[in-house]
């Protein structure tokens, strides 16, 4: 426990800003949360924009390191996926499990969770001694490093101004913190939109708040430059996303061609979703922009640190973003922890430790859109995924597939994970090159023999 | 020429920003020129951080396409700089010309540079019956689209708004248009430094007012990983710059090791800078970061574009960062003359043709560090260096060395010189691997003869 006296502004009550919040005041900080929003608990119905998350290992260890019961209490209900399930052209389905043994990652209703996160705040300052202060509909405008840190904003069109020990910047991709935090350190960072944007629809429950599809797979249509995916919800629904190059989408204009694309495409999705609704969501629903940024240092002295999407946004494709957020709420909190009251110590080690592996997810989460939406129907990723899952039940101590070290591994860090992966596909080829040889040494052989 | 009623709004002052107000007045748009300094030509001497500029071919053609007869006048008293001056350790100089007839690169003093701009427009706004209003100490907050474009700003203390039609962002390195745009369209972003500070130095004239070194040339010592540089200025004096890892700088903090530095290294430099300001400058100047920034988009709409370094900061080891910026501005005058009225036809077309010649200018930039620090004295550089020249000198429209085409052909755009360089690059290697064949096989033979 820290001396009371030190407090800290987080910014951003997002689930990653939600829980570095609830581990700094367990850990004794005097925490004040700041959100451009308004209070979810009593805000009406927020934006459609918004992937169904997949919380998987790391974002459960995290959770459970801030507070066990707490974990239980916010994973209550989570929808668990063992697998993909794949769509072909004439609606046929068929399984890949993710799993070697049976693990899965599991689909959260990311709105649902947030406001979890919310009322544990509460629930903590019911019972503790300090409280976690919540100031919403706050606009952080800027964050000012003076002795201690000065933070900036503007609520109810009035500018406030708070002083603070530290700051812990869980802000989002837009950050501001992360604005400000630029032009204190000499840090690279870099901004990164790929050519795709998504579409977020809706599959209604079945009878009786039945699934009409299977609610433990996450479902794919995989079309090579475009996909449609679904996750479960608790009530029997799906969220169903659908990803595409820009120029397609845009092209999807008129309800014909988006009946023709869809029935061409999506034969078997038409009738969960609904034609109507389909062309209402082509023609009138938000589209959003995937980016990804990334950034080679994320704190000032022991003054400002930034965590989550505020330092990594990620494209959503390896289901990292909420787990890697949480993630580094967990680092962060174990190097608070063990610097005791160095906290320049722990703010330095975590940049110096944390951005190579943030740099590894960010490169995955890209390259996991080509396995989801293209590789996933080819032979020879399915021979390889299938040695591969051979080869890890096999030797479970030496051989680990990559998905299982990214969603099911929290010991095993993103850029080791790469790196062993990396070793063990060198010996699948080798292996590869290794049967293809000895077929031909065989026929070779044969052959000689039959000429004698 | 437009109609007088659309008006943009320029922030920043500096020398891009003049030159495009300079320009776009001149084309009959209505100016506002903002800038967050006091007026350069009442302030007070400004901070030491700055770098001697270089003027070259693109810079001179952009200065002349606004107006020849002002080019005439800014241009007044440069001091032509025909190639290097290597300095090797022993103090013993060498001369590698940077053209092949007789081109110069052009020393310039980058704060007269931009006060004779300045100058310029008064000098314009006291002949045209349109005036280009400036407006220093404006710090601009934001910049909104809204119909038009507001620009918000602060002067002495008070928030201030106008509105205009359009705006173009000058304002440098950390660009607060660039921010705002980023705001309103899919612009992939980087900033990158480079592990390596500058710190400036003077080397005082001769009796006089004489030139103690060389003025027609740009003196290097260059030591690997770190060098000197010294450009003239007109009055007798050099403007010295020296580069070198941060971890380097900050390792020279004792007089005694600094003096044991510069011996070693810089032996011939200290009776021209004195040992005295050589300390000085170490242990009390202010040291100056090197950053690129890379975007891919530059312009909203009709509404807001950026140029100069808001829209490509780089490293100075090419010496085209004012030249790009000065041919941005000719390019985009050029696309606004050309489309007439269609605004957003120009700076669609500049965000197209622009962004490949800006990358590849970038990583020109950033690879030079190594050809001004170390190739210099490297026998194989030397050699294909003169090969290079030979072959300019022999078939000049055929062949043209990189250097050349990048500072003295703006009719070569940046991209195209990069291609084109390549292609020679490669003949070089064939034509060197092919001499390497020849002695070979000549030896070959020569021995078969002799063993008969």
């Amino acid at each position: 426990m820290v001396e009371s006296s030190e407090s800290v502004g987080v910014i951003g009550a997002g689930l990653v800003g939600a829980l570095v919040a609830l581990g700094l005041a367990k850990q004794g900080y005097s925490v004040t949360l700041y959100d451009l929003r308004s209070d979810p608990r009593t805000a009406k119905k927020t934006s459609l924009r918004s992937i169904n998350l997949a919380v998987s290992e790391r974002g459960i260890r995290a959770l459970r390191y801030v507070d066990e019961e707490m974990a239980k209490r916010v994973l209550d209900g989570i929808i668990p996926m063992y697998g993909r399930m794949i769509h072909d052209l004439d609606g046929n389905q068929e399984s890949q499990l993710y799993g070697l043994f049976g693990e899965a990652i599991n689909s959260i209703d990311r709105k649902k969770l947030n406001q979890s996160l919310i009322e544990e705040i509460e629930l903590f300052n019911s019972s503790a001694k300090s409280k976690i202060e919540l100031i919403f509909e706050a606009k952080v405008t800027s964050v000012r490093v003076n002795g201690g840190v000065t933070i900036d904003y503007v609520r109810d069109g009035e500018p406030q101004r708070d002083h603070k020990d530290f700051v812990v910047g869980a802000d989002g991709t837009y950050s501001v913190v992360r604005q400000s935090l630029q032009k204190l350190i000499r840090m690279n960072y870099s901004q990164e939109y790929i050519d795709m944007c998504y579409l977020e629809m809706y599959i209604p429950p079945g009878p009786n708040g039945s699934f009409r599809i299977d609610p433990n797979r996450l479902h794919i249509w995989p079309r090579k430059t475009f996909m449609l995916i679904a996750l479960a919800n608790q009530d029997g629904s799906f969220t169903s996303t659908f990803f595409g190059p820009w120029e397609l989408v845009e092209s999807l204009q008129q309800p014909k061609t988006i009946e023709f694309f869809f029935k061409k495409n999506f034969k078997d999705a038409i009738p969960l979703i609904g034609l109507d609704k389909i062309i209402e969501c082509f023609t009138t629903y938000p589209r959003g922009a995937l980016m990804q940024v990334n950034c080679s240092r994320y704190n000032f002295q022991d003054k400002c640190i930034i965590i989550g999407d505020a330092a990594h946004s990620m494209v959503p494709f390896y289901g990292q973003g909420m787990n890697c957020g949480f993630e580094d709420v967990r680092i962060l909190l174990e190097l608070l922890e063990k610097n005791g009251r160095d906290r320049q110590a722990a703010f330095d080690s975590y940049t110096e430790t944390r951005a190579e592996d943030l740099k590894a997810i960010l490169k995955l989460a890209l390259r996991n859109y080509h396995e989801m939406s293209s590789d996933v129907t080819s032979s020879l990723y399915l021979f390889r995924k299938k040695l591969d899952g051979v080869l890890g039940r096999l030797m479970p101590q030496h051989w680990i597939p990559l998905y299982t070290m990214v969603s099911f591994r929290s010991d095993i860090s993103y850029s080791d994970a790469v790196r062993f992966s990396q070793k063990q596909q060198r010996i699948l080829k080798w292996a590869e090159w290794g049967a293809v040889g000895s077929i031909l040494a065989g026929g070779a052989l044969y052959l000689a023999r039959r000429s004698k």
